[in-house]
């Protein structure tokens, strides 16, 4: 991904809520990373606690947290997003040390932002903050809606018109403001677009440990899924070709998908055998998930086979969630 | 829920799963409580540290735990479940000290257990377990499938169902084991429930808290519910009648309903004021939630009200994963 970036003249601000981790945070370094996306001031305390000093936290201003962004801002380089005037406000009432700020643009996801043509939301926000510590940086949009596509063609579609969309605006606003930074780009876009038109900036973070949803959205190989949930397997029912894994909604999260058999599925179970694990080796679905028991259908004759005691690897449905369910919890591996 | 075990002659062993918290446990304590049910050998080992001293670990035997379940049998009264003669030959080997155990039955959730008719399997449970360490001590259920039931009438019938099936196993193996306790109880059947014909023990956990799903099913009022998420609104949309709070999947999880509306919800926002949550304005659900971002509508004239830096109250779908999702981070309580 870094290659890309770099290939196309794109700034890369890799966003890190993904994985949380300050030991997986060092294979960015280890590319010259030095740009970072997170997703919580939490999350930009730790990182910047570990030597991380540019980061954008990449949701609207929580008026409540102004006092905390105003510290990390006085130690790193730090962008914040604002949606609304009245954050702006409250922010030019507690931040004393500058601050790069984005204006978070809606492209079609209807999660945040303005929308792209609210031009009187957009001025309003940047004149509040002429000649204030913060400091306009660009646009800033996140297209989640590639998430809910069918089809390459209908991520690509949704990539394309949020890089016209944020164009657009930049030709309107660079007149006044020449250094203005189009920040984009979810995993979906970013692994299948060659074409960056309109962006300056990418932000994907699920591509570090890609996952289910991602190898079904045509978005990964198998082979570049880099986390699984390792169980054990506790009970088989050959009656009704199903088995029993100590792995739930607490490890896995209860994020579904819908399989290519019609099926609602919370993970996919793969043999796990000196210490790396397999492809699938048939439709072995995690079929359901409570709080901490997992029910896997017994399709290929692999998973036909098992027994109480055997791991198998599950590969999560959402990396994002199962990695922030374990980083808390070192114990689950022990067994 | 303890008057009411007193009252029908039953044993009464709440579930600790949903709260895991020795705080609220030590509430239990307070009311004469002294025997609980778990659901992992980490939660045993906890709760086994905080003072309890009998536990029944309700999950069939990981066989590669039976190292730490051996350990904590040797310092409290511990029942374990077998649904599978392969677990018992496991534990056999390595348990020294006297374990109580029940065999897990299936009485129709399908998620783990033997057959109710499986005469074969039990036996061989039974008579791997003569003169050993493992003591008998009955049958246990788990009617998780109330959950999906579609109204009152549903969950009782499925109650009556478990109670039947069980009665007719104890009675089958009642001149061999004349002390069979038969383990039952989910939380909406024993909420609802005013007959518990064929069971001698219950245990519900989730009734310690409820929340939105309880509710919606008819097995709790709304006063009943003693978990919320306290959350921030960051921003509104007026022009969508939206709001965002921060407060996501790791904090609520994604466990959904469908409201009477037909809608696919993730939680409900209520108002937040003085230190106490009040009751539904409105229909104001959380409409969707991603790592850390819901978005709520804001259909009363209340949330139509709210602006970035209030807090809101949001009741969870699930209060047992809720709280295993917040337990590990009391950091999110001080914004």
């Amino acid at each position: 991904m870094a290659q890309k970036a770099s290939a196309n003249g794109l700034l890369f601000r890799p966003h890190f809520k993904t994985h949380q981790s300050v030991e997986t945070a060092r294979w960015y370094k280890d590319e010259g990373i030095h740009t970072i996306t997170v997703s919580s001031v939490t999350m930009a305390n730790v990182f910047a606690g570990d030597g991380w000093n540019d980061i954008t936290i990449a949701f609207p201003v929580n008026i409540r947290e102004l006092d905390e962004i105003s510290s990390i801002a006085g130690r790193i380089e730090l962008n914040v997003l604002f949606d609304m005037p009245a954050q702006v406000e409250g922010a030019l009432r507690r931040l004393g040390n500058p601050t790069g700020f984005f204006v978070k643009i809606d492209t079609g996801y209807h999660r945040a932002g303005v929308a792209p043509d609210d031009y009187n939301t957009i001025d309003r926000i940047l004149n509040l903050t002429t000649g204030s510590p913060l400091i306009f940086k660009g646009f800033l949009t996140h297209s989640g809606n590639t998430y809910q596509a069918r089809n390459r063609e209908e991520i690509l579609e949704i990539h394309t018109r949020s890089g016209r969309l944020l164009n657009h605006l930049k030709q309107h606003y660079l007149n006044r403001y020449p250094d203005i930074i189009n920040s984009a780009g979810d995993t979906p876009s970013c692994s299948l677009a060659d074409d960056f038109a309109g962006m300056d900036e990418i932000r994907p973070g699920n591509f570090v440990y890609y996952d289910l949803m991602q190898w079904m959205l045509g978005t990964c190989l198998f082979d570049e899924i880099a986390a699984a949930v390792i169980c054990p397997v506790v009970s088989v029912y050959p009656e009704r070709n199903e088995g029993l894994i100590y792995g739930g909604a607490v490890h896995l999260s209860k994020e579904a998908l819908t399989a290519h058999n019609g099926k609602k599925i919370f993970g996919l179970v793969v043999p796990f055998t000196k210490g790396s694990w397999g492809n699938a080796e048939g439709d072995d679905f995690l079929l359901s998930v409570s709080q901490e028991h997992g029910v896997f259908r017994m399709e290929s004759a692999w998973s036909k086979s098992l027994q109480p005691g055997d791991l198998v690897a599950v590969i999560p449905v959402h990396s994002c969630l199962a990695a922030d369910l374990l980083k808390y919890n070192p114990a689950v591996f022990s067994r």
